[in-house]
């Protein structure tokens, strides 16, 4: 793939959708919904192996094809959910790294994960 | 924001994670827990409007704001998920919406959304 | 049934695992991505249909069976993971719907939805 | 709590809702993103920790008290959510767990996690 950006991706995925008249069932809770169930065919790839080999199960070919595909369809539905609501996913996300860097400053968070409580 | 790759903003979050020495928490099981927390703040957003509203709702400025948040924080680790795992995202989404064009046709799904039995 | 108690069905459950020897992965972070997969699973189900259409659809026998079926699966990994964490469900829940009445008052809160900030 | 019974408490959610007037926001798609989003707040709770040390973690009265909130309102959501549905989720979860003896016998599956495929 010569150009990775997001907005040609987001682009393919709207024509896709216009094609096929499904604008009107991607409103944004309905894609929350089918964004669920993609998380969800995710988690249960990783559910049940041990956390210190998922690396290595996973660099199977099979495997990580099946991985490569649920992580695809998590990225679509967040991708379109973004162009319905008109947010400029890339900025966004940019900015959101920018925000954690001054939150959670190295010298104070080295090695540390913050906890929720 | 000139460049919006995906491979510049995985190499931004890759960064974060190594100057807070956080990549020992990033396997893979820990990553899709953090992305089902976010699309679960996500989801809470929306949960209780109208379908046919959310997107007027989410047009003022506020809403929007909390929206493009936790979108991004659910786009920041699907893309951290996908470099841990050595998986070229941009390529596998790209592929799987071609996929996806050869398995619903237009002229076999107008206006139809498949429905999972 | 006779005895729908939680204790009756959490017993089934531990009972069912114990004999397949299946305890040994049912730690609390494997059961949350299971209990994803569940949840995923069933937001599937009602994903592009009507919000105010999904009652009468999934009235339709086959549907409110497939509804049943994952609703169900919910509810064991739930019930499964506070038995692993030592928790008493039932009176867990009961004590939190007690709390909800007292901070959601029905005189502030009367047809209007708490919303996420 | 003297009654553990699933009806009892699924009346008392009704009960709660229906004092609020809050029945109107209980459609099966809002319940399954409000689902969404509790387990997405359990998931948080654990989702940094090492998985052979969540029990140890998890009996410290202050974590045990927020995993037994957040795994309440998971309840509390697909209980409400079978209600709406008309789903007896006792029946239906006691006939699941007897399918999957069947489905999973323990002289084929001793040990060996099923695998998503």
């Amino acid at each position: 793939m010569n150009d990775d950006s997001f907005q040609t991706l987001t682009g393919d995925i709207r024509e896709f959708a216009k094609e096929r008249d499904w604008e009107q069932f991607h409103d944004p809770k309905s894609l929350i919904l089918a964004l669920t169930g993609e998380v969800g065919e995710l988690a249960e790839l990783f559910q049940w192996g041990k956390a210190d080999e998922a690396l290595a199960r996973f660099s199977e070919p099979w495997r990580k094809q099946r991985a490569s595909e649920e992580i695809s369809d998590v990225l679509i539905y967040i991708l379109r959910l973004a162009d319905v609501l008109k947010i400029d996913i890339a900025a966004a996300a940019t900015e959101k790294v920018q925000d954690s860097r001054r939150r959670f400053l190295p010298e104070d968070f080295f090695g540390l994960a913050p906890e929720k409580e």
